[in-house]
């Protein structure tokens, strides 16, 4: 392990105290995206270190170097300055808890308690569920003003194709490739859809590639969309009143007429709660039946879900995870933000 | 100018070749996303000089230290060497062109042609139309295998609200905050919507709400759904039959009566190329009539066509700008994966 502190320090002409705003200028600091990594460690007592950073980044690549800096008031800093190898992981989208807690200014004992990992190069513990893991022999430790910078040599590395984490002005996020890689079909017109196209005919293509899906298994089970409708809705939430469908309905631009609620009742599907005085003139007097599935009809929307979950699970997969991720983190904002109450599920 | 290259080489012991596979390698490390950044400074023949980098990295407040690292190949080195100031851009979504022109081989005065550029500290070149610019003086120079580390105390930055430019596995893309911020309004159910919400549900509640927007629309031009969508359809590409209406509209789970195109036709808004013998037996005969909008109905789509672009504008307004181009991103991708050839635009 080379300090080369000692050199570098008595070389710097001293610094002046910053003029900067520490808030606007950590928020300046915060707009250059980084990913998230955890470096461990074992201290000289041979207790496991380890520390939250994402001032992680590649140096060279012959030799292999990376960096990281840490604060030289870290709890660790002794254990880091000591130790002949370090290993960094590169997390995965999934594990902002773990980052979480590693950047707690705890004890290295406390951090590790019931996580698992292994011993990697010089005893560096390995945690695992990372995208990346580098496993490093410091190289160098250079001063960096309230950080050090350690300098690692890149000795072995793995890597699983979990998607990475992603921070960016305080936040946790994901990363979407614009770069376009998915190629229409031969023969489409790649024009016809593109990043540019409209948002409204964008949803309204995706959108109708999953109900043309649902209208299609609809058909196998012999159900129209308003009968499809009806007992999705009520498999969502029972006891709904003829009123609250035709209200859901409308969402769609369909209305629910008296018949399909008949037609349902009588193929065994659903019970109407008649307690409610029928009359020939709704429908204000039969607002208030309340609609539940039969035994039979729970059957039916059990098959509904399952088969629904299958189709977006193959969607799933073909999108990828992280654009999965991604595209309902985005659609959930949208629909909070501009329709807060659609109240039932589509499928 | 502090060059700390000296007191550090002398230190380091030498290291040995690498033999780590330099591909693995480089996409290992590609999987630590980043921002993407050039860095600009004034050679001593006071020519610009910039290069892109992404192993930039903030290093420490107090003094307020930032870092990056400059391949020893590369023909700026002896510029950044001897400068005293250099200029750190944190890149905006949109300036991957900017990104790739500053990333080539070529000189300085290539890089900064037809480049409007001001005179920052030192005279280091400042660009615009960057998410953050940080204005820095070289505090130490250090070694790094085959890049050198430059760090550079920050004297000043400036930063706009453009979201920045990602950079992660050899691709551009752009950040989505998975930290939820957007609140729905009092009174609804959180739980209603949700990331986890499944996919086609979001996918529904978001197309349902543009939908009864442009619902709403159509209503006030007295038109129905189906008139809306022949106009709409018409809009988009001219001369389609009514075949081409019928599968159009197929799609939506809805059927285009012969009557909605002779009221529309009555209205002046389409007129029918009625070469082809009309009979009473559709739709086989009058399949390959072509359909045309007229003068007065090419008016009503522009405002159709205005009106959607409207609240598609408002929408993004509110949804934000990084997060509207990778729902568009995001969308497109999908649709180009399940539904290529979803022939007009809904709006």
């Amino acid at each position: 392990m080379i300090n080369d502190l000692q050199p570098s320090q008595q070389n710097r002409q001293p610094l002046p105290e910053t003029t900067l705003d520490p808030r606007e200028f950590r928020q300046a600091l915060g707009t250059f995206t980084t990913g998230v990594t955890i470096v461990t460690a074992r201290g000289p007592d041979g207790a496991p270190v380890g520390v939250t950073a994402n001032s992680f980044n590649s140096v060279s690549l012959n030799p292999p170097l990376v960096l990281w800096s840490l604060a030289r008031k870290s709890q660790s800093l002794a254990a880091f300055e000591s130790a002949s190898h370090w290993a960094v992981h590169i997390l995965a989208h999934d594990q902002n808890d773990l980052s979480g807690r590693f950047a707690r200014s705890t004890s290295g004992a406390e951090k590790f308690e019931d996580i698992k990992y292994e011993d990697g190069l010089g005893e560096a513990p390995l945690l695992s569920g990372c995208t990346t893991r580098l496993q490093c022999r410091t190289a160098h430790i250079y001063d960096g003003g309230d950080h050090v910078i350690l300098v690692g040599e890149v000795l072995r590395f793995d890597k699983c194709d979990t998607p990475p984490l992603v921070f960016q002005s305080g936040n946790y996020a994901i990363a979407t490739s614009t770069t376009q890689t998915v190629m229409p079909p031969d023969g489409e017109d790649p024009r016809n859809v593109s990043e540019t196209s409209s948002l409204g005919y964008l949803l309204a293509s995706a959108y109708l590639h999953f109900s043309a899906k649902s209208r299609e298994h609809a058909s196998e089970l012999e159900l129209n969309d308003i009968e499809y409708l009806i007992l999705n809705a009520l498999g969502a939430r029972e006891a709904r009143t003829y009123h609250e469908l035709i209200t859901l309905a409308a969402y769609t631009g369909r209305f629910v007429g008296r018949e399909s609620i008949n037609d349902l009742a009588a193929r065994g599907l659903i019970r109407i709660d008649d307690e409610i005085e029928e009359t020939t003139n709704p429908p204000e007097h039969i607002d208030h039946s309340h609609i539940y599935l039969t035994q039979e009809g729970k059957v039916l929307v059990t098959r509904i879900t399952s088969q629904s979950q299958q189709v977006e699970e193959n969607m799933m997969r073909q999108l990828g995870v992280p654009e999965t991720i991604a595209l309902r983190t985005l659609l959930s904002r949208f629909v909070r933000i501009h329709s807060p109450l659609i109240p039932y599920r589509w499928f």
